[in-house]
């Protein structure tokens, strides 16, 4: 498990990629984010978004699993307590393949929880084409020391 | 349809309310937040969130779906560029009744494009004990004239 020392500013954590279905565009705004454009190749196209476009919401939970998968799910981390940015800088389209990093841009102890430290990350999600198609600026708790492993097992 | 002068500084939305079942937290974790507290009830009881809990990016989902069902899918809404600032401050947990609402800080017509208004919002997500469990900051683009409904119908 990693923990707090782990986290010097300017570490990053590469992403695994990851290909965007329409079937996954779509069934997620369904339920989420009912938008024309989000749920309508037809509505998408005629958008300024240039296409069946994922709601931005959607791009931020795939980046979520993609920090789960690159150093979270390996850490003894505590969640976190907000986003300062998210930006969806372009529109992200059926067919795309994301990936992209995060690195640590601050990193301290937590004034009322000295077991905790405050770690402070900016995430970018990456195109086929290399074009950042969203940032996010955020922080996460991390324990400075890991529990037993056994404790963080996926129940 | 609403356009951009039907958003003055300080009108608000209502959100309608909506339940959160332990299954939709658990499918919302599974694919987008695979962590302990979010897919397993024994692991959320145990960890500072006090039970299950949504992953707060699936707070943030379900916080779309009340302004999309508030405002959104009744105005001539052309998306948001991000949020400057999403803030989780209590857990969601299973059974938790979420509502609340959105309010214009905001708003003003865009420079480079003047067919378009940028509107920005505080929205405020509830439980049924009326504390604030989410704050989000955020902006719309929104343009001045409605285009004819028909083009935002849904397909």
């Amino acid at each position: 498990m990693l923990s707090f020392k782990d986290f010097p500013v300017g570490r990053r954590f590469e992403f695994p990629s990851r290909t965007v279905t329409a079937k996954e565009i779509i069934a997620f705004a369904r339920e989420f984010d009912p938008q024309p454009m989000h749920v309508d190749e037809a509505a998408g196209t005629a958008s300024i978004l240039g296409g069946l476009a994922a709601s931005g919401w959607h791009t931020s939970a795939m980046m979520m699993r993609m920090l789960c998968d690159s150093y979270i799910n390996k850490t003894a981390a505590e969640g976190s307590p907000g986003v300062s940015a998210m930006q969806w800088k372009r529109p992200v389209l059926a067919g795309d393949t994301l990936s992209g990093h995060c690195t640590v841009t601050e990193a301290r102890l937590s004034r009322s929880r000295p077991e905790i430290g405050i770690v402070r990350f900016v995430a970018q999600v990456i195109n086929q084409h290399g074009e950042t198609v969203a940032l996010c600026d955020y922080a996460n708790m991390i324990r400075t020391e890991a529990p037993e492993a056994a404790a963080h097992a996926h129940g």
